[in-house]
């Protein structure tokens, strides 16, 4: 891991860009850390550079509550190299969402190889990122691809609680391995998303194996997260990252 | 209104019994306040006396934000005359519970008569409050049943915001009133609520004509709200009492 850039945000917030082989990142850290700052993976949908102004959002949300954050950029997204099978996926689904409900061939065809080839790849990420001085545990993950993060929760013991969106299509076999996740887990779901489908959302809800999980329903479609669950988000690491 | 009763509690706030004619409730107030506080109705589900350790500790929370907190008892609740129409279907929701969802017809004879003898109840409760020194507006109801909440939203301009139980029967009838209220609305749900029906529950959520409507489902049964819905409970009364 090496970083290729580094700024101080205008609240003291040191973001840094980095590399991990080929795959590029970013890192916030607080401006102010007495103590090594717990670590929140944030997850999205791919295109680090797209998402740049949400996720540099949700980053000041945790700085604030004193959480270094960091994203990588997902496989065949952003400035990685594409994938032929994965892009004909995603054509596939758009054309499907426009009829009604994408089958789960496609959303198997569409997810899937990204959970396979993203989850180790996140988890060479903590390696790193863990290894850095200011940074410790213990590690949440929070936001999307939910499957990522269901897939991280359950094989990545150092995730201790996650934020998960429900604003992605969810494989069938991903509800087996939801039933294995047992970290506290809050759940994000935008009760009219047009990209998502309500009825699974709640049924995966339904499926975690977590003592502790909560669903946070809110009105309004896939980008319409209101503000104020990003407070949510901080009190709920807060309970379990510290 | 006259008060039966008064006492400090030890961390200063005033809880004063009353009666509203024949009506007997509690009023709560912060120990200190430079204004007018605002006014929060604890719903709950009948019985005064048994309920008072939970209202008591959600009278503290919200006193800690600056908020008065209220309740008074249900009709033929408590120390109140009894109906015997009401036990017959009370004592029929609890055997139809022993074999499976009660009927819709239980559900109406239990439900909308107490929500028809309520609502006005409470809204007199508010005329009498609302006059008090120390006590302002905006107002809130928080709390079940949700039925009572439902109708009191639709009818009373003077909640501006209500935070509901969903945790006993709908009539059918209310569907078509949650299509009426428009105010804010945080709806607390237990997944396995074992007096309640989930689906019917996010019917509920779904027909609610708020444009601000958050679901928080935790896990666990009819009394196992967990203790942070309480922080989220006065965040949610911070952003639209104050």
């Amino acid at each position: 891991m090496r970083f290729t850039s580094e700024q101080r945000l205008d609240d003291g917030i040191l973001e840094r860009g980095f590399a991990l082989g080929d795959i590029p990142g970013i890192l916030w850290t607080p401006g102010s850390a007495s103590a090594p700052a717990p670590l929140i993976l944030l997850g999205h949908p791919g295109g680090l550079h797209t998402m740049y102004p949400r996720l540099v959002a949700r980053a000041r949300d945790a700085a604030a509550e004193g959480f270094a954050a960091a994203a990588i950029e997902l496989p065949w997204s952003g400035e990685r190299p594409r994938s032929v099978a994965v892009d004909g996926a995603r054509a596939d689904l758009r054309r499907a969402l426009q009829v009604g409900r994408p089958s789960d061939e496609i959303v198997d065809r569409l997810v899937l190889p990204v959970v396979e080839q993203a989850v180790p790849e996140w988890r060479a990420a903590l390696d790193a990122l863990l290894a850095l001085p200011g940074i410790g545990g213990p590690v949440g993950y929070s936001g999307g691809v939910i499957s990522i993060g269901i897939r991280l929760a359950v094989v990545e013991p150092r995730i201790s609680a996650a934020l998960l969106f429900a604003g992605s299509f969810v494989p069938r076999s991903m509800f087996e391995e939801a039933r294995k996740v047992t970290v506290p887990l809050q759940v994000l779901l935008q009760w009219d998303d047009e990209g998502n489908d309500r009825r699974s959302a709640l049924e995966v809800f339904d499926a975690f194996g977590s003592r502790e999980k909560t669903l946070h329903a809110n009105m309004g479609g896939h980008a319409g997260v209101p503000w104020f669950e990003g407070e949510a988000a901080n009190r709920f690491f807060a309970r379990h990252l510290k």
